[in-house]
């Protein structure tokens, strides 16, 4: 405290260290953070956590004089069920991550709109002039209108696609053909979509949200696009349903157990497309400068950005 | 004339007759013009004609009190050259072609942006956590910003994209990151592109446009989409090209002769993708509305819509 420094205690797996270690000094440096950033605080000394989970902290008890835990993550499943936390919690909202999400869920949206892997993957010569129909005549709906699902939904509205948005809470957003919320408008909301896709975060409510009931809904043969979190599925039942071809396809980018493992049905399925937790990357340079505006805000005062309400689970 | 009927005649390949027929009455009963839609009007006594090379009509001389000629497609460079028309040309901007060509180009754009096809092709359980970079790291020029090239282009700049347009005569566009114009700015336009789309209308000017030379000027391995016209691109210079590796990718919608033939190189090279002339599909429900409007302009004195710059050739 003599000294005038931020003693900020960087607490995750070792080689996020490596990565963080010069952006986070440059980001609170342009911040006009005057810090100490280590791995090494004593618990009694640290003003800020830094926090990933994994590494070498998991009781929170022992920080007396903390004002907040950072998460590098945006997803911070992890973090919320730690009784030890009674410190405020931030969660990441990466400019970088979001537009990278953004890119994945269109990318593979389009990809199955217009029936591309007939022609990346079966070029027999033969001319088949069959145009796909408009992103106007295919249904699509996006669960989860967060900071993600919402910047997802906007984008595949923008389009041409007839976007429903699905939220726990209400939510009006005039760029989307439907905004529905609440569990009792779920079945709606995925009842006829062509393409569903989960941006939910995942919550003891939404453990295994698609599971058998509710794959059964949308159209027969539609593509579930999987870029938020691999427990939002029951692996069994999508299983099933792409062996009944109720799911036509199914493009995951996130895991129950990551790495997934080599002999995980998955990768052998013909029709689902595994991408390695790719679709959103919390980028160092960019994430580095929400924590440095966090621990500027909190050392003058102000409110910090992205509160994780722990009761509602994000 | 007696009957106040206006005279229309319909002259394209049979199978068109199948599939205009019904929308294109229905549109013209609904623009108000008491319409007489035949294949079989004598010379002297049609209105208007209804165009696609291919049919039976290619003298344009022997219709003294037509008004002009409506293309069924966008491009006319097959109409353009015909020295018996004397009469006023209209093109094809269809709603549905517009929105088809975005969804294709933005698709395709993006299945290389983020490297899809290995995740498509080699699903060999092996996680590789490699992010690909953001499209806001990523060099798009889109050559064309007509209807059609400006629409795309300004559908990659919305999802982060950097986009250089460039266009014959000078155009801006402040969605675009550069408008460049002329052949003097050519190079500049294409130099250090890491996708380039090409939507430039067919003309004596742009045939070969990417000849060995120009595909020499983008960034190393880049991706060449090419929903425009087939003679656009050097075949043999594009072939070398891919040979060389300066190349990474072409994906091809369009084909100086269609459809491609079997025996094709394009067919059997591993980083050419053919699909074969979908990326914008005129569509006669939304196409007939626009031939009805402009005969009901026509028939009621103002100007039409689309016409055709003889001169400069679209």
């Amino acid at each position: 405290m003599s000294t005038g420094r931020v003693n900020i205690l960087f607490a995750a797996p070792a080689h996020l260290w490596d990565q963080y270690r010069d952006p986070l000094a440059q980001a609170l440096a342009e911040a006009g953070v005057l810090a100490d950033l280590s791995r090494d605080h004593a618990p009694e000394a640290v003003d800020w956590i830094v926090y990933a989970p994994g590494g070498p902290l998991s009781d929170f008890s022992p920080f007396p004089r903390a004002k907040g835990v950072l998460s590098l993550w945006a997803g911070v499943e992890r973090i919320v069920p730690n009784a030890t936390l009674r410190l405020p919690l931030a969660r990441m909202v990466d400019e970088g991550l979001r537009q990278g999400m953004i890119e994945w869920v269109v990318g593979h949206a389009l990809r199955h709109h217009l029936g591309m892997d007939a022609h990346i993957l079966r070029q027999d010569g033969v001319w088949r002039h069959e145009a796909p129909k408009l992103a106007s005549e295919r249904p699509v709906t996006v669960l989860g209108l967060g900071e993600l699902g919402l910047a997802c939904a906007l984008a595949l509205a923008a389009l041409g696609f007839p976007v429903t948005g699905w939220s726990r809470r209400p939510k009006a957003e005039p760029g989307l053909a439907r905004c529905l919320s609440g569990r009792e408008l779920l079945q709606d909301a995925l009842r006829g979509a062509e393409i569903v896709v989960l941006l939910t975060p995942l919550t003891s409510d939404t453990e295994n949200l698609m599971d058998a009931e509710r794959l059964a809904l949308p159209a027969r043969g539609f593509v579930l696009l999987n870029p938020g979190r691999g427990a939002l599925i029951d692996d069994g039942a999508l299983l099933a349903a792409l062996g009944s071809g109720q799911v036509g396809h199914a493009t995951l980018d996130v895991f129950r157990q990551e790495p997934l493992p080599p002999d995980h049905p998955f990768w052998a399925h013909p029709r689902v497309t595994v991408t390695p937790h790719i679709a959103a990357e919390t980028r160092p340079a960019t994430a580095s400068r929400v924590i440095a505006e966090n621990v500027r805000r909190g050392q003058a005062g102000e409110p910090l950005l992205y509160l994780v309400d722990r009761k509602a689970g994000y």
